[in-house]
């Protein structure tokens, strides 16, 4: 037996249910439900034989000790934290896949070389705080001081937050993890698409994690009585930015191509005054750009604008005013590590394809540390963040015995940690 | 002096300084400062030797006897509540001419032959209560039972406010005049748009009140994550609806035509799960068509969704749903009225010109009891239902001045009621 898979099972059932009751599936983090899930992993990491620590960021972590102290780490892990209304493996299953594998190896009398480490980063979705991958963020160093300010609603601090959950937000100045501590990380996730499904592939090997750009487009107009303002007097920033919506999708089509990953989307979009008798004054629409390559994300929006000033704006006597929202970097993932992991999922005898990930994960921070890859799972019809998120049980497997053999692998080959020699 | 300059410009700004302090001009429906407004309104009537009540349906009446019994009844007026930040002219400006104008008629010592009424319409603007044109639809009998168990936010029913407003909503079964009561009824409106301000005419005269037809549109696709889902695998809401909101825009300006009015607007739009990193599963739009003709009215929506059951839902796999939310009629203004108005502006040496009204009214409900007509003044840059609307009082003066005029004129010619003589 490589890995225990009723245990692992029945782990994902049993975390799963730590849920607000007639609300499946929600374990917001930093909640009391989300401190007693904590609490019943940290056990679980203990009867397997880890030790466990919480760090100065909050992360749960549980580490099986190497045979050479100067190997470095090897780390794995998720989080289990959901959005409202979520889905039910999201997070959990790189969690509770990475406990599994290291106390299979544990079990099976090996030790490893490299101290092994299960990680569940603190809240990697959106928080109440306006803030994500809080936990990767703080190991990574890339959590700074004006997050921590952040607020929920309550008005209670990020920081203050992340001392509930047993972190120590003032020694958050820099990476929790001194350089080459880390020998790498690898982080199984459902896909959260379809396209392993609807190729018929087992384990998605991860290349690297898109880079996304987000803004604001306002389109300016004039509000008029929709009954006392006839059509050639108008002037309709929703006519203009309906014009919008459409090149970004087709501009987006024309752009990704069989080479690289880019997909753009307009996600939000409110109007004003937003009645039905009034000529809308205002649109308000955001603009997100995801692709792997950094080039595309730079090139996306000047010609869409260029675009909407020729096409919209002149036309329609209406204005346009862009707000960069968020930018980050695409991140790839170390060339080694995606070698080990589509040679285990060969050697194990399941199909598998290399892509991109276009959501952000707790890995993306991660590799700001250390050589860093990832391993999708399918999901079914590619829903996530939603109730209806579902994986096959032999995927769930599928998964976890690559990251085991993953592991191993890289054990052996991979480069010693510098942490002890300095 | 054919009538008082400054009363009538001291009664505007006495009447319109009946307002929420802090957010001009807010003067909504059954509230303590509405009632207050209507007192001294009252007091004002009294004191111009008008006799006055208020109806069944909650309407504000000024009566000024005239000479002939059998001789029916002329009425104008308007309504005096704004929306929330509404305008300083938008309904009061036709009250406070309407009464200049009879008390003006009475000062002169001339003695009509028509009975002369100045109406305060209850609640014209959309009330708390779901529910606009209260007074004149009440008036007309078209204030069915239903709409009276319509509630506002704390739960009152319309009923009981037009209670509290002064009237008796068990006596509202039908219209509130006998057939032939009224021999005419005359609004004086500001224009709320653009037409006589950007052709420079003084007095517009109302030959119609269009016709309002609304839906909502909804087109439902797939939400998805915007990162994760090929731009190929989409089926995008949102870009559906854009689609859909541009064609609303060109059909309308294909089907405005030099000798009628139409106009569509697309003035609500939302979409779910309305957030960047989400491709819109739905989208729901308003459709608004407005018109003077009814074949224009009932031949809009066909031929648009036709178009985007093509060009839309199938491409994009979208579905599409429409719901109608309201239909009301075109209605004509009289003719003997609309030649009276513009004959009047003409003596009176004011360019006008003959128009429709795109905006609703309390005529629109007159209009089933008696033979009805409009006159518009211009506003500033077709400012309304904004603290901006302003209008010169130049343009007051004149509106009342055509006002006073044509119900003299009607006075003369038109058909002696028959309520007497029954």
């Amino acid at each position: 037996m490589e890995l225990s898979e009723n245990r692992l099972l029945q782990r994902l059932d049993r975390l799963s249910e730590f849920t607000e009751p007639g609300r499946p599936w929600t374990r917001r983090a930093f909640t009391d439900r989300y401190a007693s899930a904590r609490d019943w992993l940290r056990k679980e990491m203990e009867q397997a034989g880890l030790t466990t620590r919480i760090d100065a960021g909050g992360n749960l972590i549980g580490t099986l000790a190497g045979s050479e102290p100067g190997a470095g780490i090897l780390a794995s892990g998720s989080h289990i934290d959901t959005v409202v209304d979520g889905g039910r493996y999201d997070g959990i299953l790189g969690v509770v896949a990475a406990l599994e594998a290291v106390q299979a190896i544990h079990e099976a009398g090996e030790t490893p070389r490299h101290t092994l480490e299960v990680i569940d980063f603190l809240s990697e979705e959106p928080s109440d705080y306006g803030v994500s991958c809080v936990g990767s963020r703080a190991m990574a160093g890339n959590l700074p001081a004006d997050l921590l300010e952040y607020t929920n609603s309550s008005g209670e601090r990020l920081g203050e937050a992340i001392r509930r959950a047993g972190g120590s937000p003032e020694k958050l100045d820099g990476a929790l993890r001194r350089e080459g501590e880390l020998s790498g990380f690898l982080e199984l996730h459902i896909e959260q698409g379809r396209v392993l499904e609807s190729s018929g592939t087992q384990i998605g090997v991860v290349t690297n994690i898109v880079g996304i750009r987000r803004y604001e487009i306002i389109i300016s107009g004039r509000a008029d009585h929709s009954g006392t303002t006839p059509m050639n007097l108008r002037q309709d920033a929703l006519v203009g930015a309906s014009r919008i919506v459409e090149r970004v999708n087709t501009q987006a089509k024309e752009r990704q191509s069989s080479n690289g990953y880019l997909v753009a989307t307009v996600g939000k979009i409110s109007v004003r005054p937003d009645a039905a008798n009034a000529v809308p004054g205002e649109a308000r629409l955001t603009v997100e750009v995801r692709s792997d390559s950094q080039d595309r994300l730079d090139n996306f929006l000047e010609p869409l604008i260029k675009w909407a000033e020729d096409a919209v704006c002149r036309n329609d006597q209406l204005r346009i005013e862009v707000r960069p929202l968020s930018a980050s970097h695409p991140t790839d993932c170390a060339e080694p590590i995606v070698n080990t992991v589509a040679e285990a999922a060969t050697e194990l005898g399941f199909s598998s394809m290399k892509m991109p990930s276009g959501a952000g994960h707790d890995a993306a921070h991660m590799a700001r540390l250390c050589p860093t890859g990832m391993l999708f799972v399918p999901c079914l019809d590619g829903r996530s963040h939603c109730p209806e998120e579902s994986i096959t049980m032999d995927d769930a497997l599928n998964g976890a015995r690559v990251l085991r053999r993953a592991l191993l692998s890289l054990d052996c080959t991979a480069p010693q940690g510098v942490a002890q020699a300095k």
